[in-house]
């Protein structure tokens, strides 16, 4: 590994509100605009991992029993302190993940939106009430909080995916740890410092940074009632696996291949333009991207190459920090050359590379992770560019002659996380939609992630679990319902023409 | 009418953002601990009030296309405003109305948590979805915006209430003419501005201060859809009718007499307690307050006379500028003469008068409208003072033998807005709160004014309408359900192998 | 009158679970499709009315202590018995109405899913719970029945109308007066027979045949809490106005005239075929009939009036006993004249008479009132054709050159309760859904009644009142929100360690 | 085994619509009143569970696009059956189960119950719809059926708990495989044939019998997308991890304790009335039975052991075909000694034996599983009887000084289904129903299990998973979340003052 030996700081763990150095493990944390490292971060241990809990433990009873209302407006004020403090978070993004500031901020504002939705508590946490289910007998259902809850995130969105998660579950009464990437863990940390200074009482949101060894800590511990992940599948379904066997609730969001479907109807020039960002925005490291492009017929097959010609010439790539740019770099070394194999692979097994991104170079940033946008056509089934998750640049063209055979391209992948069609035309948007096994779904919207009052979550091998993120499925994930059958014995007191005092006053 | 000759400025109206000075007609406002005016109101002409709604109207369009969600921040935004401006708020509520500082930062509070409810929106806004409603159907529910709406509010909450009502109308995408009590107008047009600084567009919400002239204006103009009030019985009926005769939506919030029942087994010490302020907070000038007592047997009744004594002759009467008061002046010179002359009714019908605070003096303040807490036991229905509403400090006990008794007193009175019972029976608090004609009920809580999430309403004549105020209520109260129903054709799209593009293209 | 000497029977009331006869006054009730009455209907007395009034009184306490399961399971049997018992509904209907038998059975269909939708009450009357609005204070809201509720029906669906009442009112605890049609009580009457029948105690439901005087009757009491209405706009507007002036709760849907647009790109064949049914269905006696069609551009407006001629020419008019018929007669002489004249008018005014159905004879049904399909093109606004609601088989085409004209015509009607688009352009119909000033939208569906589980109404003159009928906004309409809020005083048995029985044992 | 030579029939399964014999493997079914089996039951191979699976998926697309309010009606239909076949249904139960037919009514009563709210579907599987979530973008959610999905269900409610399942899941559009208890086959088979008949299409419900390999098939086949499990702990955390391990979404229900607190204030006979039937009622083989009180003070603990002492006294063992016995035998010979067993234990451990069971004999029947009432005084946490679930008519009563500490008892079991407290205290019962870790809580009512419209679940180690079994929770497990955004492109179809028809028309 590239570890620069001016590393001065390492970056530790937030347990019981107070910021816990644990050097004894560390890894370097790279920019991958320049390949350096200049800060490290701590692995903690198996007892680190335990504090944590063991804080979140401790800080329940009494969280649990403040009001839904006071606990929404450490939400409200977060929300101030994430506006106010945007620009800070947003470089933080970039020094360790790349994407391009605009990106970052674009990251946060969606994040921003779950600590909202998160403040509408009051609301969401309301029970289901019925008087007579009986004769003079009531029933209702509350939703109670869990316990310690844990959510362990990913690199591509170190301000978002958090904040998917532990809002909703702090509203609703939950304690939390959090064990984010290792790869970028300063945006995450410095939110989490932000919500202690809106309010959050210590112990409520615990931060351990950390990796398998913090990850099965978490899975194992019986004091943690439910985990929340979001990853790749593979690890989505070791996680999930793991901890169901360990009597948990678990939802674990793994990977994607999302396909977008352009009808012969379909206004091509807005399909382009979609397609640029849904494809190349923060180099395609998105659960949610575009990889694929299902042409329907080779009419629009081709207009569409065309035009996606034209606008990849006229990409920029480099830093981050520069607004200027169109994409940054990819997150890591390994990663940056795992992408660039998948290019190599899709020209050996005989799709068309239309453009080739392998040799950009980027002036001053020799030792950056720069790929250029990749554009293949004539993607078909089969090849490795079509089944796997690249998580790069590389949009790959598919060319079919009916949306049946679209649909089936779609639903017969592994996958099933988002998808589009671009079309103008009510029915045949209405039978997609209704029809393709996919989680979300977008009709002329390439990125189709559902806004924070609903929810977030795939279909097939995208997510394991039965219920989604953020939104109200995460009210009900972090929630228990207990219901509870009153009826009263006698009319004692209320028929009693004269009553004495208990005796007990 | 004691109209000071050194009044210097004149509140006016906020239409299309803009303040209208509009003197024409004018009417002295009294600070009540002083009995002096330094300030007058400009009563709307006709033209003043049609110009408001063509502000409205004009914004309308713009603003119902607005998403929710950046609606809903308008009202997120406005809600820090309110928590900075809140002394500034306050001290303006206490110098035209009279209650002390603590109880108008308590009024302010309450009207902020509707705020924050508005700023739920875009959950409370979502409609319901059936796919399939037949083979290939669908069938979704919207809730639209009405288009202009009014309220017209009273003087005894100048900031409150008007936060019930416009906040959640423009949140669900409305615009709004806003009518608030004549009598302490400053606060609520300060609010007003500062929903301007929030970001609410021009023409939004409009402020007309006025007289009767201004309320016939906005029930009769075709272009206003809805309209909410609260005030006096007589005038609610009154706008029910008028404004249904005009084929608005209307809901008309009127009087109360709500009755306390205290229970033998009761915490009397507790009651007492809670008594205090639900009988004299703010003078009885609340359509929540506590002015009659239902004891269930002499025991309980003869002891909580006697706390109610104990405690009243604790309590410090002077001007609302001083924390260290209980309880300040009454609203207006004409409504302290009423209140005192229901004393005398009562001591003339044969009540016995346990506490006269009639004599009261604050020095300093001689020409003030403060009156002391006054007492009444043995009052009977059918006196004026068991049957009218007082609206000032004065408490009556009633004595009963059992809570059938009680309950049947309370089911009979015209009134059903608020009620409470002080017992720890289980049994007795369920039959009581099943049974009781009465729209909110307090088990142990004297004062049952729903959260900010729940809805504000009582039954008989204290409400006129369908659906109550603020709270999820609001939200329907402010739409209108539009219901569309969806088959598309044929599958002329997506089965052609081969299509061109329309022509047209 | 027609009246005919022979009349045997007299149709009186259902009072108490028990038919009542009421002969004072009478009214003949005629067979349209021979002009002959062979029965007559009783109208109230005001002592008839205010004994059902005090009937449905007497029956309130014990039926809304009854658990809604049971009050639901009233409904599961009735809508047995309607299935068992359709043919003969469906016959009554036809001998009074005149509707085609399959018609008859397609109105009573919608009804029995409305006694379904009833019969979920349990999961309808769900309150909302919140536990800790306040440190261990609770609140919650319950959907209380109101007491004694009343319905006013129309003739054009005397067993659906009803269906969308009293059957909500009822699973929701509600005791009910229903006044149906004078012109075709038999049906409705049966019906009501059979909900005794299923188990709903006497005065549960009353019904009283009547005129006006009945209708004033239930508008003054006091004790009638609420009124639903459907009718003619001048008469929902008395009905609003006047029940809403004696403090009611009112609902009251009034007429209408809907307008479809067909759009270029629309599947003429498809929309020939829907208009059809729509536009003469049940004679265009239904307030979601289609009597206008706006069609956008000439050349789709030319080739659906020749589709529509084509398909007229093919029509089977006759009584309604006989299902090959496609119409049968209108409901009464005075409103096939009435019709009549209405035709003549748009001939006058300079509309072209495409299709005159004013000569149409039916053999051997020489004194039945029939009239055939008329189709006028070149309609215009300002025409009374195109003002006014005819209610007859009378089909208008107006031509526009685009959609915002067509959609500016739609939405400067007085009227607003349905209306249709006919595209396959997703974008259209978006656009038209959403800024369409109508309550009931479709989307390639002629008449967009919204199934059971959604709720009926219009907008602008088409409804009075915030709640719309049937469905979930009925559930709100038939019940009132209580909200409690409870908190308990002290621990103390819990924390008493010993602790005495109370006395009283 | 005591295997009868006369066993004439063999139960089979339900496949695709027909009854399948699948002979190979066979087990006997017995009667536990005589100890007799003239019955066995087919144990299906893998090849047979496989068939069953196959035939769901085969009948999932068309049953997944009839609209739910066919589907529903399904269950409408099922209801009349079952209440038509309820003598025939209850005699299969006691034969096999053993319980008495009142019971046995009981128990299928319930199911009804669930069928009836799966006949809600076309309200409960509404979605949330979102207008305007940006500038004409629209967002809703659907919640679309999974596939299909299976059923593992206990012998100790065989006709109650499998509805439980199956009919909400077929209600929202999936296919099922029921495996239910091989104990006591034949009610469960019977139920499904009766939906078959109510028009469930052939291979929407599929039965498999069987044994731990059908078990295990069900939980690896990858068509089967969801598991529902209801019996003993460790089988459901077996079933849990298994299935979880295969992606496949699982809800488990396990084992119960259920502690019943008495507090001294509580009516005490009316606790001793309802814990006769919590504690004996079907010989204690309920996962919601009351098996251990806890009594706060020795003077109510004292009182309620002298109650039950009297009341057991007069308790009549028998047959369950004979109603008027209180208990009929425990279900299985083995299952007969392990309740003896634990009693056995209970004395060596130092409980007090203060009612013995173990010397019942039933005249005429003795060879049946006879074993009366037993209760013991002073239970101790720790012994066997204790801690363990019993699943027979063993009632222990623990005494201790505080409901704080009944609490913590509580807390402290591993299990957490149900439990109930017996006091007329307002505050102990808030304080109670809040605070105590268990799903199901009554208040005054032994058996707390929620009505068919609320949820059924326990916590801690009495349910794995995140839903809670029937009523709403049901809908939400047995459907998954789809969220479509949708925006159209341009507006060329409405803008377009001439249009021509596409060129395929």
């Amino acid at each position: 590994m590239n570890h620069d030996k001016n590393v001065t700081t390492t970056i530790g763990h937030l347990i019981d509100g107070k910021l816990v150095a644990d050097t004894e493990r560390t890894q370097p944390v790279f920019n991958p605009a320049t390949g350096q490292s200049t800060t490290s971060v701590a692995l903690a241990s198996k007892a680190t991992v335990e504090a944590a809990i063991a804080s979140a433990e401790a800080a329940f009873p009494a969280w649990r029993n403040t009001p839904p209302l006071k606990r929404a407006r450490v939400m409200s004020k977060l929300k101030v302190l994430l506006e106010e403090n945007a620009d800070k978070i947003a470089a933080l993004i970039t020094a360790e993940h790349g994407k391009v500031l605009a990106d970052a901020h674009g990251e946060l504002q969606r994040g921003i939106e779950n600590v909202e939705y998160a403040s509408y508590a009051p609301e969401l946490l309301k029970g289901e009430h019925s008087r007579n289910v009986g004769p003079s007998i009531d029933s209702w259902s509350e939703f109670q909080a869990l316990g310690v809850t844990a959510g362990i995130t990913p690199f591509n969105f170190p301000a978002m995916v958090p904040l998917w998660m532990w809002p909703m579950a702090v509203a609703c009464g939950n304690t939390f740890v959090l064990k984010p990437s290792e790869r970028d863990p300063s945006s995450t940390l410095f939110i989490a410092q932000l919500a202690l200074e809106a309010g959050l009482p210590p112990g409520v949101l615990n931060v351990v940074n950390g990796d398998k060894l913090a990850v099965d800590t978490l899975l194992q511990d019986p004091r943690v009632k439910a985990v929340s992940f979001v990853g790749s599948t593979p690890i989505a379904e070791y996680i999930y696996a793991e901890g169901c066997k360990h009597g948990k609730r678990v939802q674990a969001l793994g990977g994607a291949k999302n396909h977008a479907v352009l009808m012969p109807d379909a206004d091509v020039d807005n399909a382009v333009s979609a397609l640029m960002g849904a494809a190349y925005g923060s180099c395609g490291e998105r659960c949610m991207a575009i990889p694929l492009l299902v042409a329907v017929g080779d009419e629009v097959g081709d207009a569409v190459i065309a035009g996606l010609k034209t606008e990849i010439a006229k990409m920029k790539v480099g830093p981050g920090t520069d607004n200027s740019n169109d994409m940054g770099p990819l997150v890591t070394k390994p990663h940056f050359e795992k992408v660039k194999a998948y290019v190599d692979s899709g020209v050996a097994e005989g799709a068309t590379l239309v453009v080739d991104g392998r040799g950009v170079k980027v002036a001053g940033h020799e030792e950056g992770y720069f790929l250029g946008a990749c554009l293949f056509d004539n993607v078909k089934p089969g090849m490795k560019i079509y089944q796997e998750e690249i998580f790069g640049p590389v949009l790959g063209v598919v060319r079919v002659k009916t949306l049946q055979e679209a649909m089936q391209l779609i639903n017969d992948h592994e996958y099933g996380n988002g998808t589009c069609i671009f079309t103008r035309d009510g029915e045949a948007a209405r039978h997609f939609t209704d029809h393709i096994q996919v989680g979300m779904v977008g009709v002329n919207v390439p990125l189709p992630v559902p806004v924070a009052y609903h929810s977030f979550g795939g279909w097939k091998r995208s997510l394991f679990g039965d219920l989604h993120a953020y939104g109200p499925d995460a009210v009900r994930f972090y929630t228990k319902r207990k219901t509870i059958t009153q009826r009263w014995p006698s009319a004692g007191v209320r028929e009693g023409a004269v009553f004495s005092f208990p005796s007990s006053r």
